[in-house]
């Protein structure tokens, strides 16, 4: 179905091209692009609710300013389609997400537009806060402007940021577009406080007399750099006591305004275009809005895959036969089902009810499982601190988000061997969203940390019994778990939950001439590649290891006893994880033998489907039959071909 | 010479004997308590300025709260000398930081007392308001109480916690230690909030007022649960007007008060433990109170090393011939030294500037060189967003500091191919701080990121070489240079600059039999013990590999070449370090060799020494030695003896 833009948005290949429309158009044009997004989206698929909710935005931004000489960075950027639409992508945004096509998210080889490459949350201020330094030192007249939401707003990071930008002297925009959502609804004191100024008819009061002085300015003329601090000066007077937060940390706070009034946005962004210094700019916005299905269940509506656009239905795929689970609901039922059984069980997720599926147990038990925001940091520390309480706490985070909190796991965990749960899902390649999100490195970084237990099923039953594993009172070390974006391979998921031996892998099937050795979910590929090499008569035994710390040397004795030729795999870089693990084993023990490490390849992985990622990377079923094929034929170095 | 205690203290024991003193003899202690840390450091050395301060504030905690069932937590924790000598450890404390003594900072494993283990900055608010969080689901009476300083508040972490605490509806205390420092005077926007409402004469007249009210209740006798709220309601309405920041995070703000009036101080937390609910008391101390000298020059006086205590000399040790500077002072001078040349340099510090001698440039350029405050995540993504408008910013953080912006790294440099240059200042073990602050991991958690250029110089010239290097237009790429805490080897260290090949290594030492391959500073232990090896009619080659990534695959290919015997030395963890990139390399290109990997090994190394800790580790010159005595001699299992 060919998608067609409106008249207005198709004569727009460049912000240029929006600058020659008059103030008055800019409402058509904000239809069209809502339109646009909503046309591509339920077809294409991709982040929706988000969108929609800074179509003003975006159009008001790239009207006023002079992007991309003015720089722009929007934080987390799943948001930023229409910002990638405006400014010449429209005819290629049809690639969006896909293998080859456009990242979800905004980039820097992308674009000129895209100043900042992002995907995790509240990178935007402190990467603003340097254009904006290095202008000034520069001598250049640019402005930097950071668009941040108000859930990014409760990560450490934006506060590190706002707390160096109050002094920092430099002339820095902060757009806080609160909508009062993540993914899942906005938690924490700062959400409420937010709400307060947004629904208080004193702060609305003094809003409204902030902007009878902000329409005395001589819109649309230059005015002076003494006029500017003087009209900032009597403006400050009256908002600080409305504004007490960002105030305190010496930001100018304008607002707040509604976000969807257009002419509104672009009036007050061409005063503020004029106040030099750090200031933050406050509007509301919906979620979703325009589309109203989207506006009244944000969370199911963030990313909801392919959808009839008229009726609203969701696209969901019909099958024959029973379906495997995601592992995230694995996670989410076998939880509450512990926690039921053992009272010392807590859950805690940074901003990720929905994603982890820790919702489940937090609809049953909302005082023993939470919501902390975006906040992975704080996220493993409370662990902690409720863990020498003697609380069990499952705290489950993204694999690549784990990496902001790698310090408390080392320093705060790990040190103290306290024993905490760490479930992280969608570890390894996830497929759409690409090499921000890809949970490559966390074998890799866990490895050398000591007293972490490290661990990754291969299936449902096996994720069920190491979480059961993981809550036993004898179990007295912190216990990594790490386990894939989407499905299982058991229909039948719900096995009776039995203790696994920490340190124990499994030997799945005996063999001659190579053995393969898997981690975690790929050792199903491993499986298929067997099938299809014994139809030829090759017979790879393969272990699944189970655990990479401590890895199981009884195993690996009885593998390089019988085997010269071993082949490892992983959803992992191939770099000091599960391969390197079975290297130092082999060193440490001076065995001798050819060893493939299958993985993530040392570079960026980009974004694709699964399959096409799996593929590209050289471990999806195929590629290990070939490697296989390969390292058993002769002594061609396959080692040097799968690294290139 | 002999410490002796003051007559109180001599008898207290642990905070019971404490609490059998009435209120007016706690001058008194204080008294004692500050002379017997002046005595005892002054002889021993450790921290010094930072315990000075709380003095009246460990004495006060310990008098009021029924410690250890209501838990206190130090935030970083070099401030809890006077709560150690409180706590049953006066004895003892003359051990203080020395290999197998005390630990420098309240440790888990060391007294019911240490209830979290701290070093890092800024997770004292998570980990009590998880205790907060535990005691109240366990239906527990116990408070919780976190004390931090002004600089760490500064870190997001703690914004995040704060952010949660206020809608945890728990009992957890916040005690603001407001002394307007870090190490270094402390930065950024919250300082001079805080400045304000410490010294404005609007903010003391309601502080009065507060306390006014609070002179009203009941001291002594219990009251209900009504009237707490009722007074804490009545309090909130005179003090939100000046205590927004917290305010706003919906925490109850008392203060400031004098933290070093302890009649006062005990009065309120008194007063305050009849308050329920998350609450912030801000107190007013003076860093190194009681010392004059130490009031007055903080940041030198922090760990000052040995002194006399009447005189205030501190003690110089003196050598008869010129001695190789700090790596630090080399950094910090040819940092300047480039900067002079490159004016595309800029110099970022998150709270180091004298630990880190950035200090050297910011005093000459600090339109170029800023300290941060405690805000490693945004130091990294600052830094990041410098270079995306040319500039060549040298970002100075501590190895196991670095730990905390793992994902800025990641996330904002490797994956945009920023070329953010990082000085990993205090890599490998560092001494008497102990395990939170060895930088272990570096190099293990660096080495599968993609993109990142990693490097380490065995001496002041290579360091240089290295620097110079990093900061040519044509190294395009984030290059990160690790160097340990102290001294290098080269009296003589201002060499002339000259580029060095990114990804080459140097072989110092062809050999037989043997081949000994080092990464950074150790090169010189094995550069000792190849000495000692020599006259012993023992030959190994040497190599210094310079980078681990890339490594010098073409060094190493003549290694295998030429070598069946290889021992790798890094100060590092031998888990996914320096030592499996070699194994990486061996296992790609199918040699046979026995590698044996020296370094840190895989469990917390605790505090001591240098020498001490290098020896128990086995990479000292005399281990490393014998480890090449061993591999030589016979078919003994090396590797395994080092493992253990």
């Amino acid at each position: 179905m060919e998608i067609v833009p409106g008249a207005l948005l198709r004569e727009i290949n460049s912000p240029e091209d929006l600058k020659k429309l008059n103030k008055k158009q800019l409402h058509k044009v904000c239809n069209e692009l809502r339109q646009f997004i909503i046309d591509t989206v339920s077809i294409h698929g991709g982040h929706f609710a988000a969108s929609l909710g800074v179509v003003e935005l975006s159009v008001a931004l790239h009207f006023v300013y002079n992007t991309p000489y003015d720089q722009l960075v929007w934080d987390v950027g799943h948001q930023a389609y229409g910002h990638k639409i405006l400014t010449g992508r429209r005819d290629s945004f049809v690639t969006n997400r896909k293998y080859g096509g456009l990242s979800g998210f905004p980039k820097r080889t992308e674009s000129d537009y895209d100043t900042f490459g992002v995907g995790h949350s509240s990178t935007s201020i402190s990467a603003a806060l340097g254009m904006a330094i290095a202008a000034k030192y520069k001598g250049e007249n640019r402005k930097s402007i950071a668009v941040i939401g108000d859930g990014s707003m409760t990560a450490g990071m934006a506060f590190e940021a706002m707390n160096h930008a109050g002094v920092a002297d430099s002339d820095v925009l902060i757009i806080l577009n609160d909508n009062c959502m993540s993914i899942d609804p906005n938690v924490g004191a700062l959400k409420e406080y937010l709400t307060d100024i947004a629904t208080s008819p004193t702060y609305n009061k003094i809003k409204d007399d902030v902007w009878k002085v902000m329409g005395k300015l001589p819109v649309g003329k230059r005015i002076s750099q003494t006029m500017a601090h003087k009209l900032a000066d009597s403006l400050k007077g009256i908002v600080s006591s409305s504004s007490n937060l960002f105030e305190a940390l010496k930001l100018r706070y304008f607002g707040p305004i509604d976000g969807h009034n257009i002419i509104k946005l672009v009036d007050t962004l061409n005063d503020l275009k004029k106040i030099p210094g750090p200031k933050l700019l406050h509007i509301i916005t919906t979620k979703g809005k325009g589309y109203e299905l989207a506006e009244k269940d944000q969370t199911k509506w963030h990313a909801p895959g392919l959808f009839d656009k008229i009726t609203g239905e969701i696209v969901k795929q019909t099958y024959l036969s029973p379906q495997a689970p995601k592992y995230q609901d694995v996670f989410g039922h076998t939880l509450l089902e512990l926690a039921h059984a053992n009272e010392k069980i807590m859950g805690i997720t940074p901003a990720m009810p929905s994603g982890s599926s820790l919702k489940i147990m937090m609809d049953v038990m909302p005082h023993r499982a939470f919501d902390v925001g975006i906040c992975e940091q704080h996220a493993v520390t409370l662990s902690a601190g409720l863990a020498t309480q003697g609380l069990k706490v499952f705290c489950n985070i993204y694999s690549s988000f784990m990496q902001r909190s790698f310090d408390q796991v080392v320093h705060d965990v790990a040190i103290q061997k306290l024993p905490v749960v760490f479930c992280l899902d969608r570890a390894g390649l996830v497929g759409e969203d690409g090499p921000t999100h890809h949970g490559c490195y966390d074998i890799a970084y866990f490895r050398g940390i000591p007293n972490l237990i490290l661990s990754a099923p291969m299936n449902e039953q096996e994720l069920r019994n190491l979480m059961f594993t993981a809550q036993l009172d004898s179990t007295e070390l912190p216990f990594v778990i790490r386990y894939p974006r989407g499905n299982g391979t058991m229909p039948e998921w719900k096995t009776p939950l039995e203790p696994v031996t920490i340190g124990k892998g499994r030997r799945l099937k005996s063999g001659s001439d190579v053995a393969i050795l898997s981690y975690g979910h790929p050792g199903n590929f491993a499986q298929a590649a067997i099938r299809t090499l014994r139809s030829e008569g090759i017979n790879p035994a393969h272990y699944d290891m189970r655990f990479v710390k401590p890895i199981d040397e009884e195993l690996l004795h009885e593998v390089f006893a019988n085997y010269r030729k071993i082949v490892t795999i992983e959803d992992g870089t191939v770099v000091g994880g599960f391969g390197s693990a079975v290297l130092e084993f082999m060193a440490k023990h001076r065995y001798n033998a050819e060893v493939v490490i299958l993985g993530i390849p040392d570079r960026l992985v980009e974004h694709g489907s699964l399959k096409e990622l799996y593929k590209e990377c050289g471990f999806d079923a195929p590629s290990i039959a070939e490697t296989v094929r390969q390292l058993l034929s002769s002594s061609v170095k396959v080692t040097e071909m799968i690294a290139g």
